[in-house]
């Protein structure tokens, strides 16, 4: 999440109540999970397991709940609990505000653009030129959709990411991390009905100009799709996750989190895609597999029964 | 389904035209299918393959179209059609009753609950303090909602169950038995945009306290879901299964109806689960196995060339 | 798409800026793809690959980019560019029309149904007698709907295919082909909470008599669905695919384009239909093979450490 303009680092301890370690006159520019942090950003960590990875990121202020050692450079912030401490600066920055009407005040929408009935848009939410937003469609707050971008009946753009922080005290729970980030959709996107496109946690999930998805296809979190890429219908991507240009998923396949499918990358419907896939080549099951490689597979397993045979026979 | 109030069965009898076998004095509490049936309820059964199933159940009232060996504490309805029986008592005590206004007026919302555009709120709905439903989120008839829930855009609640009666008279086709369910989310619950979650047939659905559902995630009629539960996207569970608490289920795992998954095991994504799950075990594949028999399994498959090579050049 | 009277083939030339070559005196019935096409109509070929193929299906007027031999009773309609005539052609007559009103005055509903709050019904749709159209639904232009129909909550009938036209001029995007065609849903169709159902690009997309939808179907483009099938949760089916009556799909099986299943075959959950299924079978795994024969390949692989074992000992 960027903030409007950078803020001062003495406004950000008073407003989570922590102690600065390090030089006190910076100002953040924003805050960002692990996975997306960039410099003058702040992050947090609560387990001394990630402390030397958050610290050694492209983070410049790290909310932290012990005193450890850092770079010149950076500054830490010393709260007793950085997750609420996080929440603090989300609820602050990027505040939950409902809306009471289909279309906000704040919302624009841009020249020969169409919203059909039932179609909710929410605050801050731009929508570009030439765009028609069909029925029941759900656009929440802070989106930007392009021009000539198509979303049929029934999508909603900018749910709250799935993103939860396992809490052990007592009982096993779970407590939301709130979501701070947007979903941007470039130029020339066309959605089909009843999709879910989460918005990002701390960053932005964004969807490339000119890609195309079916229906109840699942975009989760902070997720970046290329330009000019195809999903097919009930395709599921998880968080974080890098689609490069002109990918292919066909219909049902899951995509699991922080993982890159490269440019050209094809995969064959049902497929669940468990780590990075090289680009330009075309790949198939679940789990994922090169997909001449798993078509063998198919063939090989037809033959254990001869290879039974054989080898009873032979004793 | 409960009644408000017990339903002496004489009423009963006059509502479905039966003639009452055995004592007539009792009152039904209400009236669940063979899955969830306790005493004092009525059940019904038109197929002599069940009618000692039924009759042996904890049912105390047996809606039935033959006269049948039955308990001295229990008591027979005998009716041509016990099908059709079901039915009229599910109009009679619960009917669909159309509602023209978003929010029904016999709904009631809780302190500091919002509800945003385009949510539609049926009759007889009860919704908890401090719960935001978002836009476009529907929630029918009867249904009850906790306190701190969140239920994301596009959502329905209370949908009819997916619950067919197979008549086999002139061609195959399917006569829908009537929902008189509810769902009931507790407290804490979040449910993720565009999710399906079906109102019992005759029982409960219900959502247990703390779990989270992700985006495009289905639960099937009279499914009990336990607590702190995590199911992620498009993850889809048929009717009348229970889920234990602590159960994590990743993307697109389908479950079969009426069968149990142990407190805190772990499915991965893409399984499917056709039998009961052990308590605290992870599980992979489809049909689903232990997770790490099912990844050795994966090993041995791809060994398959070489044994091929090694008998084959045996010969 | 069938217009609503025959248009002289003058009339098209014109609208297109086609040449006529053959006999000019002819009237088109309509429009459609390859796989749909009948005596009378319009088809558009730019491929020289698929040159014969069009010149010799069933069309009787052939959009054409060059000169081409064909048949006595047939004409070609030489232009630059086939595809941008077909969307010319659809956009003429059955133009996008936004509407601005919940239900479109051009609408007509039956007697004895009822449209819930928040129903979007689009232009010239027509529904049938004692229909039920829950909450949020929404039913786009030119759809028909039988008697006796419900549709739950959130359910988008009518969306655009999902079919796009690849461009490699510059780099590869992609080009949506407009959809012309409608969907039919005949009498006793019961659809679940969050279906999508595609219009066809230039046929009909058709659910047949006493056919019942779970949750989260997706229905592709110009798909037939026969009388009194079944599908269940998140079943998938890609366009011009044909479902022959009483078919059963359990959870999650997704099923290929331009295919047929025939009638009463039953597909088990998860499963992925690539091709043509026989009547009358069982079917399981993906890709998809005989029920039984899949079970015992589960059991075979189960042997590989066992043959391993005897191999590897007898060396």
């Amino acid at each position: 999440m960027r903030f409007e303009k950078p803020v001062p680092l003495t406004q950000i301890a008073k407003l989570i109540g922590a102690e600065i370690i390090g030089d006190a006159e910076g100002a953040a520019a924003g805050i960002n999970e692990i996975h997306k942090v960039e410099e003058g950003d702040l992050v947090f960590v609560d387990h001394p397991k990630y402390y030397q990875t958050c610290i050694n990121s492209a983070a410049t202020y790290i909310i932290i709940n012990q005193k450890t050692n850092f770079p010149p450079h950076k500054s830490l912030l010393l709260v007793d609990d950085p997750f609420e401490a996080y929440q603090k600066i989300v609820q602050h920055f990027r505040p939950f505000t409902p809306f009471f009407k289909p279309i906000s005040d704040t919302a624009t929408i841009g020249e020969n653009s169409i919203i059909m009935p039932g179609a909710v848009i929410g605050n801050h939410v731009s929508i570009g030129a030439h765009c028609i937003i069909y029925p029941n469609t759900v656009i929440m707050d802070h989106c930007h959709i392009g021009d000539h971008v198509l979303i049929q009946a029934g999508t909603v753009i900018g749910s709250d990411a799935f993103y939860y922080n396992k809490k052990t005290n007592r009982d096993v729970h779970y407590k939301k991390m709130l979501s701070g980030g947007r979903v941007l959709i470039e130029n020339d996107v066309e959605i089909g009905a009843n999709c879910t496109i989460d918005r990002g946690v701390s960053g932005d999930t964004i969807i490339g100009a000119g890609t195309k998805l079916d229906n109840l296809v699942h975009i989760g979190h902070d997720t970046i799709v290329g330009r000019n890429c195809l999903f097919a219908a009930q395709v599921a991507i998880a968080g974080a996750t890098t689609i490069e240009d002109n990918v292919i998923l066909w219909g049902q396949v899951g995509v699991n989190k922080t993982l890159t499918i490269g440019k050209g990358a094809e995969v064959y419907a049902q497929s669940g895609v468990g780590g990075d896939l090289e680009s330009g080549k075309k790949y198939f099951g679940s789990p994922v597999e090169d997909a001449m490689q798993k078509k063998k597979e198919l063939v090989w397993i037809k033959r254990i029964p001869q290879l039974w045979e054989k080898v009873m026979s032979n004793k």
